[in-house]
């Protein structure tokens, strides 16, 4: 009888074990008595049996009705759905940033060209995203800020890992280029309010296909690779007669240290990109979306090709973190017979006051989500952290001349939940553009994901 | 035996598999049980003990796992998720006009000028908003009707009324300021398909910051107040070199009755707005927003400063409602020495013939949401309304010439569900302006919100 | 012994701690257990009775909390919400189409005017549908693809069945006019990447209010007729003084067989439709969403009314499938006296290779979605299509010259899952135009529904 009782105890934790959740547990309860009913001679062998049986299959129809049962979750700040097979999945989110911006510069000859203060929505996204059978991804994502802008919209197999050593995913659709660490870290996760000046070279999303793969090395170190074929935009870019331009991209990242507070990141990246003569142009804010004027500007000129690569460094130790970027670009011309060579770099470091860390994550080989110790409004006081930059971009060359900038930041974010963030950034900016004067720039973001 | 046994069995599979979680309730059935086998001497005193703690611990489980469970509501005609212990809230939904107007007058010598018939999708939103860590909120609204606008886009600390006698929201973002009881009242509840002409002045939304609170005063009474500052737009309005304007805008609302049948509302607003020497325009449609034609517009002209003011009176009794509004704006010109003054006004009366009140929102000082007592579809006949408006704006002043004009309204409404509703209106205008004829215009609406 | 079991019930416990649902069954064993117990004498005919009624009170309320629980399903790769009494649904998704086209023709002598490769996003949207009340659907889509364009945006009531013999829905809003067998098809459905030539006459989605209904005829068959009036576009189209034209419209259809392996489809539609003189124009590009030019296009014309009809016919046997439609549009022209008739078909057939039949839908008299025998990364190769088509589209007749074409298309599906296709086009295209040169179009598209 003991064994028996035991033997019985011991298969009802197993099944609330692969049961997961629930309930059943009931169940539980009267298996035990119809044990000690049996053994009082209350109810006899047969009876026992049968309702054993009843039992179990009771137990049955519940562990199915919970398998077949849809999860929802909301304790992070975002709300997701899956079946408990893992086999669907299903979000939808979005983020909103406001900014206010207030520029410091001497009057300009032209009025027009003088620095205006300014409110704006910065980024007010919504997106849908999911998993379907197991092995297929998708993601949906909207921005409805300015006058509006369709980011990610992609398809993505991710079944590959069955036959092969390593994850090796392949994307279709419009998605970030494998190219530039401070462009693929997403603008919820960015240390300053805007990427730095260089950021004015990546070419952010295109439509194309690529494939990538990610793994371990080391101790506890971690390495990625992508490589992507993509054309131009999300319209076909073809009204002239021309032939729309395409690229091959490719980057890798190898981090030797990739643990949660020590982190050592190597990556670089680069893009050959065809153009059929078409007219474009380079040029970037200061560090201000909310600027009305660019110091920096090519202007358009037409091309047939480019060369982009870049190199990137980042570290991170306990609460401090470093961060640094050089990009060029060589474009060749259609309308002169040399190359022109343009290039850009930015350096920075931050500090979490409150002793978080940057989050690094593994399968991008790009920084993620800080996590503040205390939320507030639930009795912490959040995260705060300190942050300087400085960044560099040269646009003068040959017959372009676009002129060349250099930005002092400095900034402090304050990170009030996991997602949830307020951010000030005083910038400083130079440059040898005669027509314009050189402003400081004071400005502030509430940033919200969901 | 066996047979009905194995019914039973069946019956109980089906139940679990439609089911999904639920009854805790077993473990009481049990406990009883074991009373009665205890005192019967069917078990021991140590087999009761056993099995009663047992049972206990199940209950337990279930009570904690269905309060760590999210809830899905959709009783209402909107679907609502939250955590059990409301920490957070989330909710997606949007709401569908579709208009269509005919047009009635004397031909035009302009015959560009006529009015002609027209259908508009008038609005075509979906939402996202939500909270997060109890004391935070958002909202995104996008409006795909027209060339597409961003509506609500915000963030909102709760978290004061901890700390305070009253409740106390900071907002940051996009959104409405507090100004005019019909422009604050939601679209989905006015009485007329259009509001009245004086909305001409009503800022509605834009970026800013801005505290909130309410309470209660006397038996069943109410207030509201609100004080923000707002710049203008969602994109940074700095384009010509120009600092964008900015507002300080507050409002208070009295109301001595705010009971569910019977409202007294007073209020009142006041806006001081910097323009920065910005062309600015007032015009207002006549009440029809597929109107190809405004009666009244000023025109573009410059401006540094405006200060409008407004005051607010309503009352509902049982099935009876009264409001109107006064509002008056004067404007600082930059191109001339004096200052212009504009003004409007509206008022109207509304008869649930069905018995039902419109609803007063203690939170916002507004009003809201109609529940008819007969469901459409489901046996009853939906609740009807029938009202009427008379409405005045004058847009006449020193060098300004923008006419002025006379609105009256007869509509009958029809809240089918909660959720869905049918205007008629019919609206006749006047207006002193020589170059367009008085058109009356009947239109149609059908609308739901989800 | 007594540790180690209470450990293990300890262990179980915590298990069904982190659950979330439970056991309802469990009752029902109850009621069994009790029996036995009587007839054991262990307990006596009232104690049986008291517990047997609670046990009873404990399944009801089971019950209740089962049947007020909200059920959401993604199985089948969309997520859907609905109350257990199916009282209130809810539906959030979209699609995602990705193309990239290449085209081969011969120089052009106007160099702007010669056919450019290209990518782009054919379609990004999103959805909310749902039901409310029992009798009331609506659905906001919207297509965030080029510069964006609103499509469903509607509300129905479906409750007259309550009333009648049929079904007999009535919808208001923007949706697609009841006319031609392949524009009624999805998008998501349909056999080419793009609907054949004549889909140009097509009127598509516009603001208006129809009714439909469905029924069975014969052993297996089934019709469809649906009727409406629609304005023009989700914008009042009046903006010259002009009224919005407006139409009449209807459809039926009439299948002997629909089964879900034999189909036999007829079908017919006619529009008459009114224009008030307005600029109007007919075009269609070669079957290529990205080609940069149009060899049929009669220009801008003014016109007082058209009237256009079309005949179906569709046929699905096994793995087989034909198609074929012939349009025809007569307009009344404001600039000459005379009436111009433009006309085109296409016919084409589809064999499964995988054994699938193309989905025949009862409701609508349209094809729907193919789910194939197996599931790429589940095992399966999901399911392959071959098809060819040939269409013809005249825009030529009296003063109105827009030229004719014919184009000849073959195409490779492969559906990976029931949601997520890949097709291949190769179109032939010839037209009489003397300006354009005739291109050869290869093209991809992925594409997924959610």
């Amino acid at each position: 009888m003991k064994k028996k009782m035991q033997r019985a105890v011991q298969l009802a934790a197993l099944m609330a074990l692969t049961a997961m959740s629930s309930g059943v547990s009931a169940a539980l309860t009267n298996e035990q008595l119809l044990s000690v009913l049996l053994s009082n001679g209350a109810i006899n062998q047969q009876q026992y049996d049968d309702l054993t049986k009843l039992s179990k299959e009771d137990d049955d129809a519940a562990k199915k009705a919970i398998e077949d049962e849809v999860k929802v979750s909301m304790k992070g700040g975002h709300i997701k759905f899956k079946t408990a097979d893992n086999e669907f999945k299903f979000q939808v989110g979005g983020r909103v940033m406001v900014d206010s911006a207030w520029y410091m510069a001497n009057a300009n000859t032209d009025p027009d060209k003088n620095w205006g203060n300014g409110t704006e929505i910065r980024r007010a996204r919504i997106f849908l995203k999911g998993t379907v059978w197991d092995n297929w991804d998708f993601k949906v994502q909207y921005d409805f800020a300015g006058s509006g802008s369709l980011k990610d919209a992609y398809l993505r197999y991710t079944g590959l890992k069955q036959y092969l050593d390593h994850p090796l995913n392949i994307t279709v659709g419009n998605f970030k280029e494998p190219f530039s660490l401070e462009e693929l870290t997403s603008s919820k996760y960015i240390t300053f309010m805007e990427r730095g000046l260089p950021n004015a070279f990546a070419p952010s999303r295109n439509l194309g296909v690529a494939a990538n793969s990610y793994g371990k090395v080391l101790d506890d170190g971690n390495w990625t690779a992508a490589l992507g074929w993509f054309g131009q935009g999300i319209t076909a870019n073809n009204k002239n007669g021309q032939n729309e331009g395409n690229a091959v991209v490719g980057r890798v990242t190898f981090a030797p240290w990739a643990s949660k507070t020590k982190v050592l990141h190597f990556g670089g990246a680069a893009e050959y990109r065809t153009y059929d003569q078409e007219l474009i142009r380079i040029r970037e804010r200061p560090e201000a979306h909310t600027a009305n004027n660019r110091l920096v500007d090519t202007g358009k000129f037409r091309a047939d090709s480019s060369m982009k690569w870049n190199v990137e460094l980042a570290g991170v130790y306990g609460p401090f973190s470093v961060q640094g970027e050089f990009m060029q670009d060589r474009i060749d011309l259609t309308d002169y017979a040399e190359d022109v060579t343009m290039s850009g770099w930015y350096g920075y470091a931050s500090w979490f006051i409150t002793g978080e860390s940057r989050k690094y994550s593994n399968k991008s080989g790009t920084f993620g989500r800080v996590k503040p110790k205390g939320i507030v409004g639930k009795g912490g006081w959040g995260a705060w952290e300190v942050a300087a930059r400085y960044s560099n971009l040269d646009l003068n060359d040959g017959p372009i001349t676009g002129y060349s900038e250099n930005n002092a930041t400095i900034g402090l974010n304050w990170y009030a939940t996991p997602t949830i963030r307020f951010m000030a950034n005083y910038v400083f900016a130079w440059s040898n553009n005669p027509g314009l004067t050189d402003p400081n720039i004071a400005q502030l973001r509430g940033q919200i994901d969901f």
